[in-house]
């Protein structure tokens, strides 16, 4: 019988991904990423190696989804607030990207797979900058700083759910306050991007 | 011997801060806390409760202490850009809360104080919400979500530093960088609130 290496190799990465956008890589382990799969602890460790390069693998690859379906160059920065307003919607069709990223942020050790994200992120703020250097964008921020910021208003909502429930008193899955705070992300990357004249 | 009772509770306490900021409610244990005070685990149990009534002394404290340093009646509507620049030099100073507020996010579970927080978020967004009806602030945003933003404005940069880090090249503790990061915040701040004519 041959194994489904392709299909086996899914289960055990959806599994992680699942587990370390839960508890974070500190909390949980390899065998109860196996056991979710129901897949042998020693195979996990032979595809994708220890914990830690696991969970490089699954951030590298969920990074990868967004960038392929968020582009800045897409939606073309006349419409700048296009750029914020997908990334909102891209976080709220998949809250583990948010949580994976906090999760990095408070292990606060070494950054997996650096060299290839900060290429892709320095050419969004080269593509920023060019667009200020053009008058598209006001050029009142620094790039990487605004582009930074752009991610701030999509993804803060996914970052502290608790706090927009106690400011707003809305309960998020409600779909017009959905529309509303996607709303706002767009208006206010506008606001904060394109030139006021 | 009399104890010292509010000495051993302050050392308590700040142990507690220390081990909740850096693994999170889940990720350390009231035998840990007490351990790292040098104090009776049964004490720690007697002062604060369990390790979830703990948390919640340590995070409403943390969140006292900010509403008292940063007001937004104390700087005035007209420069909203200083209420970011305060949370921004708030987070630098106590980088403790933001962690805090990340993980209570993270675990998802009751929110702590959750009444008084509310409470005390109502005001800042009434206080926003009337400036606009004065014209002070733009009313292009709703006041809750606007609140939300100025907030993420200050916070990001200490919610995702290894973004910051990946985007701008800098190291933060760089005093030129942090400078840059803070003058940022306001001016956002004020593109986001202030009325643009």
């Amino acid at each position: 019988m041959a194994w489904d290496t392709e299909g086996t190799r899914r289960r055990l990465k959806e599994a992680a991904t699942v587990e370390f956008a839960a508890r974070g890589p500190d909390g949980t382990t390899m065998a109860r990423i196996a056991e979710r799969a129901g897949i042998n602890k020693e195979r996990l460790y032979k595809y994708f190696g220890d914990k830690q390069a696991l969970f490089e693998t699954v951030l590298s690859d969920e990074l990868e989804k967004l960038a392929a379906t968020v582009t800045l160059t897409g939606v073309g920065f006349e419409d700048i607030g296009e750029f914020a307003g997908r990334t909102f919607d891209y976080h709220a069709a998949n809250p583990h990207l948010a949580r994976l990223l906090l999760w990095e942020g408070l292990a606060g050790g070494p950054v997996p797979d650096e060299a290839n994200r900060t290429a892709h992120y320095q050419r969004k703020v080269q593509a920023v900058a060019a667009a200020q250097r053009d008058g598209v964008l006001d050029d009142d921020l620094d790039p990487a700083h605004l582009v930074f910021l752009l991610i701030a208003l999509a993804a803060w909502w996914f970052s502290v759910p608790q706090l927009a429930h106690m400011l707003t008193g809305a309960d998020p899955d409600d779909p017009a306050e959905h529309a509303r705070r996607r709303a706002c992300a767009v208006r206010a990357a506008q606001r904060l991007a394109l030139p006021s004249g």
